[in-house]
């Protein structure tokens, strides 16, 4: 491609409503321009992009052997209503009515039509496994978009749907979607780990997310430094480690006047928070005609409570319930200086998370106003009813795989990965005929992509005060020729255009930055845009046989000769 | 791909709803399925033709210089309010809203987008010319969504939009694409023409339609039989031919009782409808405030009326509207037997279509019920105001271009190429500063292609009573190879799989039909989904060193060396 034929819409100035750096940087690179809130066109250097990533989707797809569809965009409401998601969705579903006031969505995804297709389709087990996918723009009316593409309304993701007559069946595409999912954001060239997610309200049994990491990343990772183990935050296990030491100090009643929060108590009493616990009283689950129980967490003072792993404890209310203030006062307890001891013996359940259940000589509250309990020992000052997991993973707790220690950093979900089971299938009636020759509901499973996301995430992990810094895969071009002078300098054009040719020829995805521009500014918009490799063609290189030659990364340019141009940018 | 892992989706009967050839073999060869009325799912089958079709378009647009966009389907209703489109567009335009009541619609085409991106984009003329081409799912809420892909309500098309400071680089623009349209019909293997079109009330000088031949077509195109000459006929001229003979006899009147048609007339009187006229009256351009005056149309007996054509006379009111029976009886004419004798003296003006014009002792009403004027002549019994080129042509009028003379065919339009000139560019104010640094309102061209509709147009043009007959460079898989008895025959599934592994190797999209079913159930299978090459693996033909080979247009099977086979299916 020939600048002078090309459109470089670069911006020097930052737009003011990108607060992110990758919608900073994909506006002033010419990528996208805003239609409306959350809507985006995509200019011809996004598109070069976004194409890229798509072709390595498909063709890591193609060779997982999932088949390629094409579904509408425009969905029949009656689907949804089948799958009962018409009214549990939200209003990011968009509802409209078509000119004869039948109802429709615009697709936010595509279960209930690839559900509705397979019931129609697929007839036996003979059949199975199958699985589709397809590369097709979604809609979801966001309240409030933001982030640029990151997260819009309309964006493009590759979804695919597995159909399975077991479990097993769906484990093996699983794993064979994960190897593929692994395969493509490796060739994105993409730093990413694919984490073990909550499977959430939409139920199924299994779930991993692929978050890139980057600093600017919504979700918090933890993962080991040893091994591959990687989980969202929310559903990393806090292992038990060390063992309980005996009790060496006498439990005592202390003042804390004004002393409100856990580090204020700590800094009052001159002691580590990690040698502190905290209450956190919630609603237990009621049985039927009465009103719920109290249920009390200890946590130690410097954790925190995961609400998901609570509300998995069956004794626990979901969604999680702070008690009531009256309930408090019900069973003579103080809001804010609640301690465990006397507590199992009013009745109450206390879990104890499993770092706190290994303390000793702890300091918890006294059950009275501004006093606290120091010298407190389980079993001889308070009893819990049980151990659990009941905390976020810190960095430094173990890894649960018994490898190395945990880290976390900030990842930006790019995929997904679920298995469904069969709660489509069942609601809409996906039946096959089973080798007994009686109809069974099939199970699925459902892998997504965001390739619009892809493309901004990649932006948010790789990029430096100049602009972007593309993954050599999905650069808009791989290389940028410049020539010098080219509008006084014949040779140099010459040699340019030869050079363009050459590369051009042996596959490479090349710009020729022809435009009648002084160098600074082609130099800006080739760092800008995060084009990898530039060559710039000068008078003096010519005569000495050699190319100036910069990577987007490197600091400084260098005098090349050919070879070992052609070794730089060796793919 | 081998067929035991792909969805092969055939069906043995036509199903009901289908009306068009295209329609039900798409159904049947398991292409595509309904999912609500004008709304269809590609299945794998559909989308390898839909991503071959896509390709060689991007590609073609790639090669023109077109730069690649990707717009919203979703657009903001202020854009079409902007253009007036929002008001003018009808029921086919899908309007909603978003969660916060704002007004959005479905894009069924992309001029207002474009223009906004280009007036924020564009600065200078020497920004231009700029050509910007997208592929794109569009929505258009057709009132009867039908004959499948061809009529649908989502669809996706090629659409492209040019800008320019002048004619001169439209009109080079518009034939650059015209060439590329050229270029990329040709290489999806279709028979097709490109044809002068109207431009209709959209405005702007210059149109091309791209028409695929096909019975089938919904429009006539008139093309030469000695050049590249092609119209669509409602545009296609009839030239002036002849000259008329002196008269040789008197003015007759003859009783033509019950005789109502020109042919009733015409067998009665035992003379051919070529040697009489017809007249159509219809409504003149009214002076303000006053009623419309009468027009008289005189066309031969055997030709059609051409309403596009007779709007453009100057004295002819547009919409084409007829005389009301008022209006006869004030001018004492009586409907059915109205003849050009005496009308213009009666100041009513007479216009005559050419091929009208230069008869003589011809057959017209004699302004009497029941009564015909014979061997009327021009000039000495009725005057013409004017001669004009009023009717359709007709097979064997000669070509207006002087070469050959006029084929009429049925085609189906796939391709548009349109010079828009400032309809857009003036409503939205999409101006650049020009050459003396005044700002210019730019000139457009459009472009589209309909990428789901050439799928269907290629199968109208291309089908026989066992399926669909694909060209290569579009079918869904260039060769199939079947192993006889393969799950009895090791040695025949042994050489279809090496066979496989080698034409793959060298490029070839290969199926490898490996099911566990009967031949002849492969066989139809194969020959209704269009698979443009066939070889068969038997036992035979592996021990005489041949392949039964059989292309799909071909009546029998032939043995090949493995030399004539790859001769037979050379790209």
């Amino acid at each position: 491609m020939r600048a002078s034929r090309f459109l470089f819409a670069t911006l020097r100035e930052t737009p003011n409503d990108a607060e992110v750096i990758s919608h900073q940087l994909m506006l002033r690179a010419g990528m996208i321009r805003k239609l409306a809130s959350g809507l985006y066109t995509w200019l011809p250097m996004g598109v070069r992009v976004l194409n890229k990533v798509e072709a390595i989707v498909r063709e890591e797809m193609d060779r997982a052997g999932s088949l390629q569809v094409l579904m509408p965009v425009t969905q029949p409401a009656s689907l949804w209503e089948e799958s009962g998601r018409y009214v549990q969705y939200g209003p990011e579903l968009l509802r409209f009515k078509d000119r004869h006031a039948n109802d429709f969505v615009l697709g936010p995804t595509h279960e209930e039509v690839i559900t509705d297709l397979a019931r129609n389709e697929l007839k036996s087990y003979k059949q199975l496994p199958a699985n589709f996918y397809q590369v097709q723009t979604k809609f979801r009316d966001e309240i409030r978009p933001r982030f640029g593409v990151m997260r819009s309304r309309e964006f493009i993701m590759k979804d695919a749907y597995s159909f399975h007559a077991d479990q097993a069946s769906l484990q093996e595409t699983y794993d064979n979607m994960y190897e593929a999912y692994c395969k493509i954001f490796t060739r994105l060239g993409l730093n990413f780990r694919p984490v073990q997610a909550d499977t959430g309200s939409i139920g199924g049994s299994g779930s991993h997310e692929f978050h890139v990491l980057a600093s600017s990343g919504e979700d918090d990772i933890a993962f080991s430094t040893k091994s591959d183990y990687a989980a969202n935050v929310e559903m990393a296990e806090a292992v038990l480690t060390g063992e309980r030491a005996a009790p060496a100090k006498a439990l005592e009643i202390v003042d804390t006047p004004n002393q409100k929060t856990i580090e204020d108590v700590s800094a009052f009493l001159k002691t580590d928070p990690a040698q502190s616990v905290k209450a956190l009283l919630v609603q237990g689950v009621a049985e039927e005609g009465k009103t719920a129980p109290i249920v009390a967490l200890f946590l130690r003072g410097d954790h925190q409570l995961n609400e998901i792993k609570a509300e998995k404890h069956p004794l626990i209310a979901a969604p999680l319930a702070f008690t009531t203030e009256a309930q408090l006062a019900e069973l003579g307890l103080t809001a804010g200086f609640c301690g465990p001891q006397g507590l199992a013996e009013k009745g109450i359940t206390v879990i104890a998370d499993r770092a706190a259940s290994v303390l000793s000589d702890f300091v918890a509250g006294a059950n009275e106003v501004d006093k606290h309990a120091v010298g407190v020992n389980w079993e001889r000052d308070a009893k819990f009813t049980e151990v659990f997991d009941l905390r976020n993973v810190v960095e430094g707790d173990p890894s649960p795989d018994g490898k190395g220690t945990l880290q976390i950093k900030r990842g930006i979900e790019v995929g997904h990965i679920f298995q469904l089971g069969k709660k489509y299938s069942e609601a809409l009636g996906c039946k096959v005929l089973g080798e007994d020759g009686k109809p069974m509901v099939v199970t699925m499973g459902c892998y997504g992509i965001g390739v619009t996301r892809v493309v901004a995430s990649a932006i948010e992990q790789n990029f430096d005060e100049k602009g972007i810094i593309w993954p050599a895969n999905i650069a808009p071009f791989e290389v940028a020729i410049v020539p010098m002078n080219a509008h006084k300098s014949p040779k140099t054009l010459e040699a340019a255009e030869a050079l363009y040719a050459e590369l051009s020829a042996a596959g490479y995805d090349v710009l020729l930055d022809d435009r009648n521009e002084r160098p600074g500014v082609k130099f800006s918009d080739l760092e800008l845009t995060g084009i990898p490799h530039r060559i710039v063609i000068g008078e003096k290189g010519l005569d000495a046989g050699t190319f100036e030659y910069k990577g987007r990364r490197d600091a400084e340019s260098v005098n090349l000769s050919k070879e070992e141009l052609w070794a730089k940018i060796a793919k």
